[in-house]
């Protein structure tokens, strides 16, 4: 895998997926190997053109002979197959390319777990010498904005003319954007999404002191693409002047150490907790037989 | 607070919410008095006018001399104050009726936990004997899917002309849908929206055999609110008469059970974990001198 086989590469991320057997020796082993790729997170509503855009950064990269690697996070619905579906589209574009490597990840019926495998995945892509490593992730919840935050930088994509407001205020992702992108900015309403980000900035300062950049940008035919690899490389630049890429990394890890304990912790649980047992204890509080607060204490007492 | 009084169920709910001192033993003491209230989880991307639709079908059911709660989950941005703004706005509507109670929760910084918070806040306003519990959210992640999980019945509201295709199928919750609802219906691209659900519907059957229906709305004007509260109606006869309420409610406390067993242990781990300790680890990871995955293994072994 590490000498650049696609297909290894694919069956690793499978098994640290899956949680098939030696999954977690698998990632200690990958572990020195990994942080020096630099990884982007990319977030945005439904249809601000997240992928294209990612698309249109991987050919450019792939110019400079950069070797890339795509994580595309799919809320799944089981009616469509979800992300299987958006991986066969988008992997025919860069068919004949092994320098892309495209892996879509899907929102599954569990809980949580999502942003804790995203970072195990975006892991194992560094580790098999990839140089870019792109996450890309629909921005609304909390769950999106967990995953985000395994980037080194993170870029967040709005368009104008999709109640603009509503989708600045409400997104709840204002505050971790290291670059804006407006896309589709050939679309009436372009400057307007500007003011309004310039407007909420200006409510706020950074800790690090970096003004966060507004890139335009129209991905179906490229425009501004290049401008925003050049706003990437900028602030990469500006944190390793500043030694701040180790703190990002730091920082990122404390959010992921917690992550990781949470759903490790649960796996424990659930492996105590056979599913008859949880239907039973379930069918008791839904007849007000028993009270589910209690119920926790007695399960959490014997973990 | 169960003889009616507003404020005093705002301070219960505060108790509940800031997992103030006693607040299990209080949901404890309140369990035994809630199942009577029928819930209602209404869900649908952001501006496409949940509140106004949910204040409307509050105002019906106050002609019926029901009373009614609501719970509306907001992202939080930071810049705006999030929830707290949201709710005074809304208060003013039915200020002067004491039979509408307005709770916003946001969402936090923190892990998950929000889906337990809306199910304890719920239960709560449940004991307090409203008739009607409304959790209204944003359907975009898996957070938000959880949330509606806690209710007895999900509506999933959809709009024209914002991008269908993308809202239907990437929501992910098509499946969860009781009854879709299609507001702003006298906007253009309203019959699309219509036969994409219908198309999408036809691809899978329900285990209940149910048909969701599709009731189109202009919540501004009150449009269509009456018809939603027959639908509403008509399947909570449905789950009674198959004795589904029943099961239904089982069904969502297995969910619930183990997000609060998770999110019990995760409270345990982190008290055992110092932010001084966390923070020195996610130091040593970033560098490289330790790797997360035997981190882990250790502290899950002290819990």
């Amino acid at each position: 895998m590490r000498s650049g086989d696609a297909r290894a590469l694919a069956r690793a991320i499978s098994v640290v997926e899956n949680h098939a057997p030696g999954w977690i020796e698998l990632l200690k082993d990958l572990f020195p190997h990994t942080g020096r790729a630099l990884t982007l997170g990319l977030t945005g509503s439904p249809g601000a053109g997240k992928s294209t855009l990612v698309d249109q950064l991987a050919k450019l990269y792939r110019k400079d002979d950069q070797k890339v690697g795509i994580i595309a996070v799919d809320p799944t619905s089981p009616y469509t197959g979800g992300a299987i579906l958006g991986d066969r589209i988008r992997m025919q574009d860069h068919f004949s390319d092994a320098g892309v490597y495209i892996r879509s990840m899907a929102t599954r019926g569990s809980l949580g777990g999502l942003a804790r495998a995203t970072g195990d995945v975006s892991l194992v892509i560094d580790a098999a010498g990839r140089d870019i490593v792109m996450v890309e992730t629909v921005g609304v919840g909390q769950d999106e904005v967990d995953i985000v935050r395994v980037a080194d930088i993170t870029i967040v994509i709005l368009v104008p003319g999709m109640g603009d407001d509503v989708q600045i205020i409400k997104a709840g992702i204002m505050e971790i954007a290291d670059i804006f992108v407006i896309n589709k900015s050939d679309h009436e309403g372009s400057e307007r999404v500007e003011k309004e980000i310039r407007a909420l900035q200006s409510l706020a300062t950074r800790q690090d002191g970096w003004a966060p950049p507004v890139v335009k940008t129209v991905a179906t035919t490229a425009t501004g693409v290049q401008e925003l690899a050049d706003a990437i490389t900028k602030y990469r630049q500006f944190l390793l002047s500043k030694d701040l890429l180790r703190k990002r990394r730091a920082d990122n890890w404390e959010t992921r150490l917690v992550e990781m304990l949470r759903d490790t912790l649960l796996e424990k649980a659930r492996a105590q907790l056979s599913a008859r047992d949880l239907s039973r204890l379930a069918a008791d509080i839904a007849e007000h037989k028993r009270d589910p607060y209690s119920v926790i204490e007695e399960i959490v007492g014997t973990v």
